[in-house]
């Protein structure tokens, strides 16, 4: 019946560790344990910058909604019935209710349900019962979030002075999402992970694969093994699996133009404040999915798109999100930190807005390699945080294949600085350094 | 296999958050959610003021014991071979064992599991083995807590100052309870609910029936709709109802008159430091019970009560109690904390010592409306909890219906206030305050 | 989805805890409860301290390994192929992944399941893929530990610099325990059992037997009930009992000379920074086990024991383990600390290399009496516990037989005396203090 007495943690100076990060080594343990940092990383991650949190797919109609927690802020992410999406905090005015307690679902308007103050999906209260004289209601609606919609994607800012650059990145990515035309798509699974990892163990786990060829059977055999190294000179033995390769880039840049899609890479992921890096990859086999054969796993291609083998287009944005587009299909991952050593996933598998279930998809086929590989990256992620709350820790230097994780951590600790030098150097930050490929 | 890290929490000053508590609104954040206000809560609320702890009733005989959790102090109430009550603090004086383990039972004495000192139910050590020469078996009896019984309510305080106003409240209280014989009566029914809310916001969900309509169909058809409104101007669809009303009105005064209970109401809900509010409600039907058709839920009328129409007399006790008594049942409602954001809310059933489960009455009739609306307070409990804790939340405004919400919370403003100041003013608060009607 | 509140929790001195402690008495509140004590625990007696952990029966052969926790400190205990036995730290070089999950098992290399970073069983690391330039793999082994084995025992210590006066305390010990040939025995069971207390708590319950003739019926029945107290008048109904005890006495005094096992007792528990005691107890009926007729138990006898009437042999070592060792087996036990009210107690049972299950022993006879009495144990220990929580605990008077817990309790209180004063008198303390008999 008695409270648990807390857990006393040594006290430790953030600053100091951001100052004297090394770079090309992993992050100091009190990054990945101390409450203080996670502290730190909501309000000068979570709440300052724009967070992906859910494809526009999921709130299709009006008066549908998605919650979401970003720390202990819960937000209402609502179609209005101007077809305009609002993100709302989930708090009433009255005595503080929760007023939406299911994760997604659909409204009217929202109604408390604990004295049924009841609000416009766009926040504006319009009942109260037995009010005081004087009581006016425009002051009493639900606070309203930045909200931002890119392309089909939603993504809300905390903070009443959002990064400066969003626009720029917005402007950089809509051209590869437009032809997807993911606003229209369909949901056709969702999953919730927990992983009892520090939400930037799970950045990092996502930014390397130098883990996929011993951790993720399912998912490399679509890959080829070319990507994240200089291909100099190839061993004999792989110089026909090395031409495959060269083709399937080729018929990729072909599909992508057909589809009006840049061929471009960006890499942007440590010199601004919304980070991100947008690529193509090829797939082998039939180079439309990740199963092992790279076969289309659902029959109605998405968007603009024409011809299967369009490989993988890999949107990497920072701090929580990362992006698989195929011809056929999208996959979303959002990581949302829910405590020092606790992260939640997200995947959501997006298909054309017709596809019909058991006859142009299969939810197994569809989600068996990512569900496969989200539940080794959990593994991986949870060896790493015991890891990291071991006295014996210290930081480790990253493989050369290890740079996208150098990056995100490069990135990591330059918002903290700009956080602790008063938030004010957003452009700042870009016109430095140097700008990516 | 470590120990989960502390969630840091930043420091406040609650002493200026009692200073700036706003009129007519819900407290800030702090009050419900931060470890060092709940702290503060058992020292300055529970560990200083007469608490109501359990019916006479459930310790009819000799060597019958409850013990209760107040924080991590443990009571044990126990009867007397002189049939007089102790309340002994439940820790063994030799290695500091837990006596009782058991939430009930009857002893012949208090024997510690571990060693075996025995104790009277008197706390007095009467056996210790092997004791190093010198010892003095009278010093090592069981602490003793203070402890009141009123006309079958058993109250403790943990502090050696009590409150001095309880000998007023409770001459004042005695009256009306007299005439039920609830020493008595027997425990038909006991439950235990644990609410993941603040103890306060328990009380304050108590205090107000704004939320009955909608939240609580079970118990608002029995009350009649003109309880906590000014009744200056009934609508023509309610002048039948009305009119049923004043007759219920009438008819419960008759029979209070008839078994000698006071019909005046109290209210001193903030003006003193055991706040209370002592009032008679009608009820519709046949006025006997909470059931939609107000009929008698148990055969046999208790105490001096001759009419079953005695409608409801409701007791509110602070901080942590409340009390239905009708004619021939009264349910009594206890809420003690357990941690900042979690609460057990004890509801014990009462009836005749004669009446016969099956014969008389049986559980799921006489229990159902509390039961069903424990559990649906439950919920507006916890969605309060759960706003509260967002960082979006702000307080807000108090209907005009709920201002025994608003006297509980000034209560408790003004309890922290009292401590702050050395705790020296009990019956300067009621001498400058405005008595209650 | 948000964390819990910190639970508040006053700060201490605990300097001014030790200053003060009151010989004779209980320790005061938060040595058993108080986090930072626990975290002072882990640092000052733990991370200082030689600590049994295994026997090296449990890693018979190359590449077996056991990891056991240390505070958040995980070890690999491992057998390399030249049959010596190392401890490292189990947290990968490169980006901190722990190394082995399981409690136990076999293996060639120790192979990082992360990123397959592969070391040796002596911790050097032999592979690691996509290194940086300049990489130098010898700056990257698994960190080592301090090990040693005695007489088949196998001890840490985290420190890098370990008490001196292990060695001393080994070469009185082994004389004991060499006969046994525990090196070569075999695990037939082990348990852990969380217990949920601090281990503080744990240790005094195994140092007293007041507790064991109402706590511990089915041990009790094989011990004389003339152990813990000086025998100066046996009453004449004891008479006939005390006899048979002196007989018994006689008969192991021989039995171990036979093995060539020392006679004589140590008692050492408070006078130096290894506390231990060792020391010969008959047994009654058969006097081969602790089973109520005393019986032997598996049908061969282990080492160079060759009278079953060996009675028990005691060790109790400090901080965190004892053991009974028996003519057909011994019981090893440890306790590690796993939060400031939890502690995990394994417990291994050890018979003849060649004793077969089902032939020469069962399971449940060979560990009926210590299941049983570790059951009836882990209770005391959380009465103590919960007792101690209760703000109403004050420390209480050891009895005349509880000897060995106020020397437990006095050498617990010299070791942070001794770390607060820089942890340079290891020696000293022994050559202050009166060395037992």
């Amino acid at each position: 019946m008695s409270r648990q007495p807390r857990p006393a943690v040594p006290s430790i100076d953030i600053e100091e560790l951001v100052a004297r990060r090394e770079p090309g080594f992993s992050l100091e343990a009190p990054f990945y344990t101390h409450p203080d940092v996670y502290d730190l990383d909501l309000d000068a991650i979570f709440r300052k910058h724009w967070l992906f949190c859910a494809a526009e797919a999921e709130i299709p109609d009006p008066g549908d909604y998605v919650t979401i927690e970003i720390g202990a802020t819960s937000v209402i992410i609502v179609r209005d019935d101007d077809e305009s999406v609002y993100a709302l905090h989930n708090v009433c005015r009255h005595r503080g209710s929760r007023i939406i307690e299911d994760a997604c679902g659909s409204v009217g308007n929202l109604v408390c349900p604990y004295h049924q103050w009841t609000y416009r999906t766009d926040g504006s209260l319009i009942h109260a019962e037995a009010t005081q004289e004087g009581f006016n209601r425009s002051q009493f609606g639900l606070k309203r979030i930045n909200v931002r919609t890119v392309a089909g994607l939603i993504f809300v800012c905390l903070s009443d002075d959002p990064p400066a650059d969003f626009d720029e990145v917005a402007s950089k990515i809509e051209p590869y999402l437009t032809p997807f035309q993911l606003g229209g798509l369909k949901v056709a699974h969702q999953t919730d992970l927990v992983e009892e990892g520090n939400w930037k163990l799970v950045m990092e786990n996502n930014r390397e694969c130098l883990h996929c060829d011993a951790g993720h059977p399912e998912l490399t055999s679509a890959y080829f093994p070319f990507l994240q190294s200089d291909v100099t000179e190839v061993p004999p033995r792989q110089q026909q699996l090395y031409e495959r390769y060269l083709k399937a880039l080729d018929r990729l840049a072909i599909t992508g133009a057909a589809a009006g899609i840049p061929q471009r890479t960006y890499r942007e992921l440590d010199n601004r404040a919304t980070g991100f890096r947008i690529t193509h990859f090829p797939l082998d086999g039939d180079g439309a999915s990740f199963g092992w054969d790279g076969k289309q796993i659902c029959k109605k291609l998405i968007g603009d798109i024409v011809d299967p083998a369009f490989g993988d287009m890999s949107l990497h944005y920072q701090p929580n999100s990362w992006f698989h587009f195929c011809s056929d299909h999208a996959v979303v991952f959002r990581a949302l930190p829910v405590a020092p050593d606790k992260t939640i996933v997200r995947t959501t598998w997006l298909v054309h807005p017709d596809a019909v279930e058991g006859v142009d998809y299969d939810i197994p086929t569809l989600t068996e390699v990512w569900e496969a590989t989200n539940t080794e990256d959990r593994r991986f992620v949870e060896l790493a945080q015991r890891g990291a709350t071991d006295p014996a820790y210290v930081p480790g230097p990253y493989a050369t294949i290890e740079d996208d994780v150098n990056d995100f951590v490069s990135w990591y600790i330059k918002r903290l600085a700009n956080h602790f030098g008063g938030g004010r150097d957003h452009l700042g930050l870009v016109a430095q350094a140097a700008v990516g490929n």
